[in-house]
């Protein structure tokens, strides 16, 4: 299975379908071809998102403003999935996601000497980056086609557990590592206490919900919060509150989203991509 | 064969073909995931259109303003496909349609006892209710992801003929049904010939014709028609009239439409879901 | 293998799919449904560039203004591929290209005789267009389903090599063409050097990248050129300016595009298809 994604729009996804179709039988499986187009960040979170859903597969994932510099193909490997794009960051966030959620990750330090200062659990000791050598095609515009697809092809025949046997593929020492932004909490001075958490908008999705960074944790079991300088009701769900009305919600992925009840909750809120979400948690 | 369809936009259907994936090897097709947010009526409608052209599969669709309330989720039977999704109505007009077109539609009352009062074509009597049993998922908000795409995988598995041994299927002995409204026709008081015909516009589609619930016998073999006070020509296809020139066709569906060749109908004759189509026949 | 492309926007292919799979087990592979609405042009460019990609496969392609009109249907045979849509000029460039590019195309003239005048590698040649006879469906405005689908499928069952046995199938001895315009190249009257190109937008990609007729060679190598009276530089990639800043590259598709790094090229250059691009390449 080879699931694809990027920000091509249409048509150009189907000339990646072509290439890979010429190399392999797999089963093709889009994920999306409208990420937000060259945003990096925002192609991340959604790959984090959604690629620990699926069973083993080689994803490739091409969101790449650097297409035609230097800049490297990477392959990571992920427990038992192998993911296929540029070395800008974008795999990362989800390569992690799913070696920690995959129970057959290998984790060679905790298996092999129990002395992992980080429990045994940390991701990072699962994910394997490889640098993918590839000569530049005629043109330097489009190594989703001339590029990834035939790296993602050639991995999934060779198999996601032999990429060491792949002559153009390297451990990388180096890559670049992509990380969202953490939310920091205010606390009380005298006793400590959380008072407000500062967090961030991810990224709206189609619905306009706004999705930030903060953990769901924070508003669960709340009746109300003020979310920058105004109070909304936290709700379990969309109906909690009439139709048009703001709400907090925990989202499907598990952090706090601002939303409105078959309405938009970017537009509702005045949030964006990148704009601070204050979140006072009150007594 | 599993379809897919919803309202989530991209890329929350991902998830949901993840989520199926890691539990069948069924061959999944999208029908689409672009339906008019949380519209249930609208996406009814194409559903009904659309869904009835497809060999026997199991047909997984979310539109669902309700998620994450005490709705219930259901399973319908009809012939030999199933529909899963809530309970909204959003599953009844197709599955009955589907119904009534399936050659091997069971119909136990008519082929039992020969009795049915509609003359043993009747596809309420083909179309089967189940409520599906489901734990309320951590979070409220992608019953798609969490809900429906396992039950859609799980009656895939069992068989839609075996529906009755799934533990969480039930006969459902209530469930919200939906029916599009039905025009209504005038007549003259003398000789009681239809004069006019008072309809509305369910949908409107990509190229913007205005679709209504007029049955396209009404003006078939007429050469024009009077919509809302206009008079407008009756064509077989968009180019019976020139480009940029409004008419009235019998669409793909089989009713009354209001379009523009190479253009957008709904623009040119002022029209959106829900508004009023009078249509006079004249003598 | 058979892939869908239309301008049908959704969800009017996914009946196209289910008619489909009622008649074949055939893998479905989506091209794309946006095609620019009723461009005959825009979409026969981009199948010239996609489709030549793919493996063998039957390749379903529907923009159609002329729907229920008495314009034919085709099948074009093109090494072993087969194209099947209307008779609008639609298949014919992509079917060139897939003829030019194929190894295995039968190019009868020159393999047999030698005397082939353009050189025996002329890919209308191996180009076969056949008629597809047809009757008219009920509905005269949804051929993508009722005609072309089922006739995609037929073609696929019996196979590309076979069209020949098909009764719907006749060689057809007139067919609508479609000719991509060609710049015209200014030259210095008294050294005869090329001083200029004149060409034309042809589409417009979804990034805003204007994309002309003008093939790369013209450019290639060059620091900069004027286009449409203002200095451009000539990058090998998008990166090669700074974000937001014009350029001219060589596309994927081997031909001169108007680009703005990480931004709209079409916007920043005032340029939308059929718009006249002039280049005019120094000393």
């Amino acid at each position: 299975m080879i699931t694809l994604a990027s920000d091509f729009g249409s048509p150009y996804p189907a000339a990646m379908r072509g290439v890979l179709l010429r190399r392999t039988d797999a089963r093709l499986v889009d994920v999306a071809h409208d990420f937000p187009r060259q945003d990096v960040r925002a192609a991340a979170f959604w790959l984090r998102e959604v690629l620990p859903w699926f069973p083993p597969a080689v994803h490739l994932a091409v969101v790449d403003p650097g297409v035609g510099t230097d800049r490297a193909a990477l392959v990571v490997r992920a427990g038992e999935h192998a993911l296929v794009g540029p070395d800008n960051g974008l795999l990362l966030p989800a390569a992690r996601r799913i070696a920690a959620e995959s129970p057959a990750s290998p984790s060679p330090s905790a298996d092999e000497t129990g002395d992992d200062a980080d429990g045994g659990d940390d991701p990072d000791d699962a994910v394997e980056v490889f640098a993918y050598a590839y000569d530049n095609p005629d043109s330097a515009t489009f190594h989703g086609r001339d590029v990834f697809a035939p790296a993602a092809a050639e991995v999934h025949e060779a198999g996601v557990g032999a990429l060491e046997t792949l002559s153009a593929a390297t451990p990388a020492a180096e890559f670049v590592d992509l990380a969202f932004p953490e939310p920091t909490v205010r606390e009380d001075d005298a006793t400590g206490r959380a008072l407000a958490v500062d967090g961030e908008v991810l990224v709206v999705d189609d619905f306009g919900n706004a999705i930030t960074n903060v953990p769901g944790e924070v508003v669960r079991g709340r009746d109300a919060v003020v979310v920058n300088g105004e109070r909304v009701p936290v709700g379990e769900s969309f109906a909690s509150v009439d139709a048009g009305e703001r709400l907090v919600t925990v989202g499907s992925h598990g952090s706090v989203e601002c939303d409105v009840n078959r309405g938009r909750g970017d537009e509702a809120f005045g949030l964006a991509p990148g704009d601070a979400v204050d979140i006072e948690l009150g007594r």
